[in-house]
């Protein structure tokens, strides 16, 4: 029969791609440091042939002949459908481009971690120089209307656009200015219980318990250490998280790490029936980062997880907890504060972080800046949005792993991700009685099992727009992220009611 | 140019292969349980892919059409006859046939595990019989002269023979029964110094400074643990060992930690330049096991080792190590005694768990045995080899994974190996002054470099005989290990000089 056909040449490409994903997960984690030339020879080798075979024209063929031929079933029917989407888009990028891509990224990996380890923006110019280049002939291989930064944009969020984004960040940007400056003037949070000794070995084994305690299934999973912290999957039944440990600093740890479960967890509720189909896969990067955002900030960061999580944290650290009462730590984990580092960000002022890149990306594709002119962009972005000056470059532009990975368009999605979560969270709270309370009393099933129905399963079925939809009844709404953020901020930083109304 | 051409698509196919150990790697090491299945198919689907390139017509016609156009470079020349040879060798092979043999093994493990555990030789049997039938109908497209079991055994050691190791076991087997014999005349050694508490973490720690004393390059490779130790490589740069540590037995880890680390400078010394091509792979699995053998055994379980080593030991484990001298630890580390367990067995016993598994194999490919007389044969065997009796068949017949493998044939290499590595180590001391100085002053380097320029530069240039004859000037001659292993055991077990000659 033709679908089972198409099945087994999708599930064949799914064996390389994930195959590809473990030789990456493994370069991150534990490859020693002379494998990488070999390493990138067999990475960029899986890729040409997952992608070859993927845009083999009797692949194209087939499902259109099945698409024709016309299936009753609707989830056959979207698999084909976005097969067909996929493979159009796939067919237009040359496999001698994907190979010169996939070489390029792995030697622009390794000369951004010696550029950021030496402080030194010339070591990673260079290949970064190429890597735009290649972009922007991968924007006009894709095609795009208006801005060639769409062709990227739309690689990682189908139907973004530059036009869509400036909305966006058009909307966001006064009410969070607002907010922002408001609590600058009131007393600063207290976070230095973060910033007292936690011996790594006593990190690790905490943030293996909470792993567990928040839902995260070890059988089919596992955390492990890299410089930079990432999920990747090799089905849904082989999740992969990593986190990174500074002992002077709990709070890097603890909520990368549930960041990271977010992700994980959204693996782990994709239909396992549907490995190596597009119904497998997830929704869209917004909609995974919407998964990590919910876990780390409406979730972690909530007076309720503080309650839970306090007398764990005192179990594994009494000396640096014992005068800590729970309001006290949400307090700390809630600090509002302009930094340099991203991943650090409290959950205000990370969306001017992702202006920053994301004004920059668009010039970098549209032509309107050079890679040598990114250092002064920065500085000047973060002057402008968030008032602080960039001392050197590896605490600025060369901070993120992304351009060195070739992700270019990727980051607004993380801003998407921070407005789906907390609409998706108001959502939750509105169906799940006493959500708070149940997080409070360490519940977390009753949040993951909501979200295992209305968006794990799904798996690809619904774009994000109609996911959300689906969700919460309506598309995108900018006004949930801030009614969260001004009740969370007005409590935190004690604002007087009136004040706070924006 | 042709020969490029070549090159690449070898290198293509080795980067698939690679991929491939990357997966099997992480399958031993880290892979939560509930990503078995995933892994399955994405393995079945890279070796499948590797096969199939290079069985590939145009792969045999491009080969031909290099070797009759007559190249002028020996190593060209050679990598080229060596690829014509594995693709004849491939391509007697039907797809469907690799197929089905990877479906029995697949499913041949997982019986083979539970059998194990359950000691239920009968949950085994049935699978083993579909293998041994298509062991016999391997033996029988791939073709041989003389015992159907040489076309397996030809498999891993090219032009070995029932008739070879009939001629060599023959040879040993009355000159080790009667030291054998001898031995347990005498007292028995103590090794119970090796029996006391060694904390995971310690000895974890004392085999990494084990490794880098020994030789091991930590930024070309690593070492991990498994439940099985083993050695892999993704390339000469990156050389994957793993261990097993019992924490009620020190000697455990110490000499299998030793073994994989001979395997691995092997693989470390291989020519990178020739990565993907057949000089860039070890000669033959028996001047593999020639490595790890040597590195165990001539320079592992040496007095001299025990001198260089016993300082080590005692600031790891000062509490257990405080009444020991060297002379001690070399002889607990050199205990002989007949015993049930191959893996655990010393280096004189040793030979008989390969010679009862070689008459096994040899008799069930012939026909002369049926797989439910196995149990039997097994018994039979340690009765009259080693005058022990099996107790069960868990520490019996079930006690190896090669079977359910589907590797019939392997087992010779390693007695072949011992008898390389004693006659390397005897040309390495005749032509390394002071030798045995050397290694007590913790100078391996002499012995790698030495190995490096006799046998791994060479990658497979030779066969085991021709490299035999290259490294001593003759050709495999059981005298050198037993001129070994009497000197060693004469002075060990205390005999009188002429009751030892032999």
């Amino acid at each position: 029969m033709g679908y089972e056909n198409y099945v087994d040449r999708m599930r064949e490409i799914a064996d390389i791609r994930y195959a590809t994903a473990v030789l990456q997960w493994d370069q991150e984690t534990y490859m020693p440091e002379a494998g990488a030339d070999g390493r990138s020879r067999q990475i960029a080798t899986l890729s040409e042939l997952a992608h070859s075979r993927f845009t083999d024209p009797a692949m194209g063929d087939l499902v259109s002949r099945l698409r024709s031929s016309g299936s009753t079933d609707p989830m056959a029917t979207r698999n084909l459908d976005l097969t067909a989407y996929d493979f159009d888009q796939a067919s237009r990028l040359p496999a001698a481009f994907v190979r010169r891509m996939s070489e390029t990224v792995s030697k622009a990996f390794q000369a951004w971690v010696t550029a950021r380890s030496e402080n030194n923006f010339n070591r990673f110019a260079p290949i970064l120089e190429t890597l735009v280049t290649l972009k922007k002939e991968e924007a006009a291989l894709l095609g795009f209307e208006g801005h060639p930064y769409n062709a990227l944009l739309n690689q990682y969020e189908r139907g973004c656009t530059t036009d869509l984004l400036d909305k966006i960040f058009g909307a966001l940007r006064g009410p969070l200015q607002q907010l922002i400056d408001r609590i600058g003037t009131r007393p600063q949070v207290d976070n230095a219980i973060f910033r007292q000794y936690f011996p790594e070995t006593d990190q690790w084994a905490f943030s293996l318990d909470m792993l567990k305690l928040m839902g995260f299934d070890t059988s089919a999973g596992r955390q492990d250490k890299s410089a930079h912290p990432f999920t990747t999957n090799f089905s849904s039944r082989d999740v992969r998280i990593t986190t990174r440990i500074d002992e002077n600093d709990l709070s890097y740890m603890t909520w990368s790490t549930i960041h990271e479960l977010g992700h994980a967890l959204y693996e782990q509720g994709l239909p396992e029936s549907q490995y190596g189909l597009p119904l497998g896969e997830y929704a869209s990067l917004s909609i995974h980062e919407s998964q990590s955002r919910l876990w780390e900030n409406n979730v972690g960061r909530s007076l309720a997880w503080s309650r839970n999580f306090l007398p764990l944290l005192l179990q594994y650290f009494p000396m640096q907890f014992h005068k800590t009462n729970p309001d006290q730590l949400y307090r700390a984990a809630n600090r509002v504060e302009p930094s340099l580092i991203r991943t650090e960000a409290d959950e205000l002022t990370y969306h001017f972080h992702v202006l920053i890149r994301y004004e920059i990306e668009k010039s970098l594709i549209g032509g309107d800046l050079s890679v040598n002119d990114i250092p002064d962009a920065w500085a000047a972005g973060y002057k402008r949005y968030l008032g602080i000056e960039v001392p050197d470059n590896s605490r600025g532009c060369l901070q993120d792993v992304h351009w060195s990975h070739g992700s270019f368009g990727y980051f607004p999605t993380y801003s998407l991700g921070s407005l789906y979560a907390a609409q998706f969270f108001a959502a939750a709270a509105h169906e799940i009685p006493d959500l708070s309370v149940r997080i409070e009393k360490g519940e977390y099933h009753l949040l993951l099992d909501w979200l295992r129905k209305k968006v794990h399963m799904h798996g690809r079925f619904f774009t994000s727009e109609e996911l959300c939809r689906e969700v919460t009844g309506e598309g995108i709404n900018i006004g949930h992220f801030m009614q969260y953020v001004n009740d969370k901020y007005r409590f935190i930083y004690a604002f007087q009611p009136e004040e706070a109304a924006i």
